[in-house]
């Protein structure tokens, strides 16, 4: 007995989703599915090796990696076996640390870990309203220096071709220069110094005027520095300034890059900045047309691991795979979904089909079945 | 630069995670993708649709679909933005039935949706004990009757014999005939009820008979059914009890299934009963070798998608991802990883490698390259 459409006037009360909370229909799951094998493909290409991290960890591990938890920023909660606050997870990296020092010390490095999940956090400047983000990414660890950024930029891009874009550009930083440039400004108030760094960030050039002056800095190399496109511009323009050795670590990094035929699609962007506190060197970002937001987005954590005990040098690379969806479907129209069947009424015909891989489903009656069929995506079986 | 094992030595701190999460490394997350993929691969077989689900939702809509939450079974917590309380999903078929109900009620019934996902649940019997289980699932919605039960038991099988199980059992029975059997029983405390059920379910009969004699009751009917094993001496035991009905219906269910080729594998528990007080028809638990959990379960639940506003008949299938990975481990050899290259120094070489399809890895000293290259499962290129 097949229940008919009708019954389903009857009024459906609403059901909210806690904020930041998404379901995925059919359609969107075997995109965003597809997308993902796609990517998970080309990290196993690079020798990396996924694993599989809890949803929620205690605060104290993901703080160990990110600095003190803003609660706005964070959905924290008290477990009640332990009566300790857990978190779920803004970001994997803290994750895969703890699982390097405290699962996988036995083995040699370099480790090259991929992960995928959700992480949840809040949309940047919009208090109160988090969003749940599946995340790609993939963690090189116990590799410093350029080596380790070459193979971590040059997995971007392969991730990004391998998902079907062909145009992108990654703008190219490194989290010394901000820092450096900011180092003595307001130290005695270190939320002063991380706003400004921010106003860099967004390229805000009257809040840098404005909060530099507050602090009683000059905020003219910065204001110079979120104008700069070129990295040898960068270098010249910092020269003698505290910057000066980020500004020419960046250069080596962007000529190794060139060299490696990784150019076209580089830009420099020495105002760069990157929310997450433990980044130390390189740092990069990928956009591309359809996607407002950063499409993939890393850098290098050189501190992190010492945190949890297993101090070496790290980069990794994060692909917020909502964004990469709105990239591909902006760069080639969706793959045909592969077709399947609705047979009526015979089960060996449906045994037949199946065994030669076309996915089908039987159906008792006729009636209603061309319209079930359109609506879900079937084509009627031809007898 | 590549760091060597010996900083590693250093003391890691240790991590302790939430009750019930877990890390998987990267041989089981392999191990654990490739059943995924198995298994999510035959449901499409089947013409069902994958969709992602939140893993957390409001209480309230959870407990539409399971009864008021204990608080020792589920982990709530209070969501700061709306004061209302939230919960980890110990379920994913409620969460089904609200989204059939409010974002897909405008396409024809019936329903054929997949969903994979993590469900957090207390471990039976033992309180305070939460386990993370890993779940694939689909939910037919809009198929009455036997007709839908068929469909769902043969899927069942089906993926159990995608996973690589050859010797498996399927336990048949009817959430009607102990619902029949305790009504009347403990009417004025339903949890006195809820207890017998429990010990039913058990096979434990000296609480059968305490808790029966406790109630007022008669256990002689529950001892003897909980020794049956096949279906028509379940159908005479019950012949002149309220429970006949079910038992007639799960008879008819059990000769349809036998008629379909189902037969070998069905074995009849006429005392099953699912934690799970949704269910108002045929249930069925796998058990194989390998597992002491049961590897999939399901069964019909006919009133749930009324608590949403879309009142449609309605059965459904879960598998245990871990347990099924521990039977198919028992019934085959895990499968060769696919073989990848340690390249010495060489990105041509690695290049040409990734653009036949084999992983590769570069590294640029020799020293140390066997012990790592065994350590994560490496060929050594030879040159």
């Amino acid at each position: 007995m097949v229940w008919c459409s009708a019954v389903l006037a009857s009024k459906a009360p609403d059901h909210p989703l806690p904020v930041g909370m998404r379901d995925l229909l059919p359609e969107e799951t075997r995109e965003r599915r597809e997308l993902a094998q796609r990517v998970l493909g080309r990290l196993e290409l690079y020798g990396y090796d996924l694993v599989l991290l809890p949803a929620f960890e205690f605060a104290d591990v993901l703080e160990r990696g990110l600095g003190a938890l803003d609660p706005s920023d964070v959905l924290r909660f008290v477990e009640p076996e332990s009566g300790e606050v857990a978190a779920f997870r803004p970001d994997m990296t803290p994750q895969i640390a703890r699982m390097i020092a405290t699962r996988l010390g036995a083995r040699p490095p370099p480790f090259r870990l991929a992960y995928e999940g959700t992480v949840l956090r809040r949309l940047s400047g919009r208090a109160r309203k988090r969003r749940q983000i599946p995340q790609v990414g993939v963690e090189l660890v116990g590799v410093g220096g350029m080596a380790g950024d070459l193979e971590v930029l040059e997995l971007a891009m392969s991730v990004l071709e391998a998902a079907g874009l062909e145009e992108f550009v990654v703008d190219l930083g490194d989290a010394g220069i901000v820092r450096a440039l900011l180092a003595g400004v307001a130290s005695d108030a270190p939320e002063r110094a991380t706003a400004i760094a921010d106003a860099v960030g967004r390229k805000d050039e009257v809040e840098i005027a404005d909060r530099m002056r507050d602090a009683g800095g000059d905020p003219s190399v910065l204001l110079d520095l979120v104008r700069i496109r070129t990295v040898d511009d960068g270098v010249r323009l910092l020269a003698s300034t505290a910057a000066a050795p980020a500004a020419e670590r960046l250069r080596a990094l962007h000529r190794a890059a060139v060299s490696r035929g990784l150019g076209d699609r580089l830009t420099a962007d020495l105002g760069e900045i990157r929310s997450a506190a433990y980044y130390t060197g390189m740092l990069f970002r990928a956009y591309a047309t359809g996607s407002p937001d950063a499409i993939a987005s890393g850098g290098r954590y050189d501190d992190l691991l010492a945190q949890f005990g297993a101090p070496m040098p790290a980069v990794g690379l994060g692909i917020d795979l909502d964004a990469l969806a709105h990239a591909a479907r902006a760069a080639s129209p969706t793959s045909a979904p592969q077709k399947r069947v609705l047979v009526i009424g015979d089960e060996a015909k449906a045994r037949s089909l199946r065994a030669r891989g076309i996915p089908c489903v039987v159906r008792a009656e006729c009636e209603g079945a061309e319209e079930w069929a359109r609506a879900w995506g079937f084509t009627m079986e031809s007898s």
